[in-house]
């Protein structure tokens, strides 16, 4: 008897662990990363609050990136973006890292508007530094693919920091 | 002449392709995931923001979950959360989900303090439910691994949503 209830036991231990792990009805998900595709060897921040935390207590200037994964501007930006590896070094060596599909509630982080792609700097001093544009008047932090170059000079800028007020 | 140019740049290409991806001079990292191991097959929100946005616009509750990387009671926690089916399956289909390494500015998600693992629902109404607590008097939103029943209770308590004032 105390055999059979072990077998039963066993059975069952057995049939819970080959059962698996939840899968969606609609089919197995390829999990989301932090980067979304921007840079995969980067270490990216989640949020703005982690974002600053971070660029203050390194030193470091952050680069938020806002952008929407249908979108076809920043997907386009995003391609030449993270396959330049000056740019990609650069960010790992000398920046702090964001990327949101999401508006945060600081409207410091757009000085002209809402808009995708949007890249915005700030200091570690924590000043959104909306002096750094890119060549749209219209959209001044806004950035195409053949502007790869203006944003590698815009980093370059952004990494003479302001002088901290503290 | 012509043709010692051509095979120059060929070669110049064919290098420059070959070079590859950035690689951090510390090594090739694992693309850090947005689930944090909490479920990878879940559609996780990246912000508060974004997770207050979906539960309002789905009128699905949404559950905040507070950790840290290295904190031993937060990864065994983890380990039977993301194991369990049932609680996997719930979320997936009832609920938004967020991880989170790194505290909010907004303090109704610390009813009784900032610690990890802590479990916050919210409601699709905005309001925080700090009245869905854990078994512990002195830190009200945790739980250990052996709670994890508990916790699909208070899943389900969730879900019965709150009379919306609109």
């Amino acid at each position: 008897m105390m055999k059979v209830a072990l077998s039963v036991l066993l059975l069952l231990v057995t049939l819970s662990s080959t059962l698996g792990k939840y899968i969606p009805k609609s089919g197995k998900r390829i999990p989301q990363t932090l980067s979304r595709g921007w840079g995969d060897q980067l270490i990216w921040a989640q949020t703005y609050e982690e974002g600053l935390y971070w660029s203050r207590s390194k030193t470091k200037p952050l680069m938020v990136i806002f952008h929407l994964e249908d979108c076809p501007h920043s997907k386009a930006l995003k391609k030449i973006f993270s396959e330049d590896n000056e740019i990609q070094k650069m960010l790992d060596e000398d920046f702090i890292v964001l990327n949101l599909v999401y508006e945060t509630t600081d409207k410091h982080l757009s000085p002209d508007g809402q808009y995708v792609p949007r890249i915005i700097f700030v200091d570690p001093s924590m000043t959104v530094r909306a002096d750094i544009i890119g060549p749209y008047s219209n959209r001044m932090y806004a950035y195409e693919p053949a502007d790869i170059k203006i944003l590698l000079d815009n980093m370059k800028k952004a990494k003479k920091l302001l002088r901290s007020e503290l």
